[in-house]
């Protein structure tokens, strides 16, 4: 397998992600370790305060952390995340998660994701997030 | 309004968010500052990986700190959360977040959320979350 | 090595904490993964603004962690922490800070510090801590 | 007071933080929003397992941090920080935190901390820090 086939194997793996499916969330890994996803809110999405939840803004997050510790092809799960909420958000706007990592160790690897509003072009949510690296890969080696 | 009817009247309330009746999660209150979020979960909440997705787990757990935080009438809105992920949990997996407040002062205030796992009755991830109170209330004060 | 004689042998290397001594905070030990760090708060452990220093609130916090998670006998290393802060204090002021195993896999654990004023008795920060278990031990297994 | 003579007054005030000079770290503010601290380790400032001491990784983020919030006159205090921590270092090394302004409203403001050691160049931990900003102001207006 060449390394373009082996990184399009990788990208399809991750894109059959059953709850970003089931939300209409659009995942794209821009190169390993670098990843955006986007999402159209909708009134399903929202909280009791009428504005997005933030189970909906966390989730786009972690899978834009999910494809980005994950494009390498070895199997990456959450240790833990940090998130600050700030801004709120509505039904209808567009929002996108944009994941980099800062840093790949042999053990654990950090990701910093910026979340923003498309509509007002502002960071509506930050986080921070540290992964686990198993000895173990999802494609060939 | 008598006291237990301001309570009924804030509890149903938070009970009318959007994403947890979409999920099917239940939200309880058990008193103010403490409450419970429970959902089975099925095939379109789980992660590439085959497990629970990490925004479903993070969205009981919001759901739970969101319905502690504004159990008291006033709007309360998340500031952070940091969530430590501790065990996989799988399709079919019974998932009860609960909230506890750990510290309630004039605008912020904090929140301890346990996530268990009831099949197996152990703890799958744990939250610190911190809220800021609006001066600002959605039942009569 | 009979079992009392290990753990006075951890306790003793856990207590050999050169910053810890270099403050003079005092480390306990209550019990494997429960441990107590106190300190007196004097004028060059505070910040510009005249209360106590983040740092020195964070460096308690840690000493408690760094005592409960490796109050088995195995090399723990911290891999996040989430500390929130939420009531200043002073110089003059007596700050304990508790630590307590909410969870040990076999790779991480989980810790939760609660920082508090003596004086006032009341909580004025709470940490949220991660360690990851190294496969080598500080004392014979 | 011209903003030269106001700026310089804010620095002058942010440098009088006891801790930093207890510990001998060199606080520089970059331009608002924006500061470097930097710190040589000495043997007291390591912990048990031999490795520079979590609490003064910290202390140095915590110091960029507090010059970075305060920087524009007005008092912000530390509402909670998620630090991870990346590689060990060790007594001689000397470590660099720079603080960088991500966000900032009306009452919160984020910031995103990387701490490296300048021998090996690499980055040892990062943060990511929210501040309140209080109606009070340390400089006049």
């Amino acid at each position: 397998m060449d390394d373009k086939t082996r990184q399009q194997s990788i990208n399809d793996h991750i894109k059959k992600d059953p709850f970003a499916n089931y939300l209409g969330a659009k995942v794209e890994i821009i190169k390993p370790g670098h990843s955006r996803v986007s999402l159209v809110i909708d009134g399903n999405m929202t909280n009791f305060h009428g504005t997005t939840h933030g189970g909906i803004i966390f989730a786009i997050s972690d899978m834009a952390f999910a494809a980005a510790c994950n494009s390498h092809g070895k199997v990456a799960v959450a240790l833990n995340v940090s998130i600050c909420f700030l801004k709120p958000s509505y039904s209808g706007d567009h929002l996108v998660a944009e994941a980099k990592e800062e840093h790949k160790g042999r053990r654990t690897a950090l990701y910093s994701i910026k979340i923003f509003n498309e509509k007002t072009d502002k960071l509506i949510a930050k986080s921070q997030d540290q992964a686990y690296q198993k000895d173990e890969w999802f494609v060939d080696k």
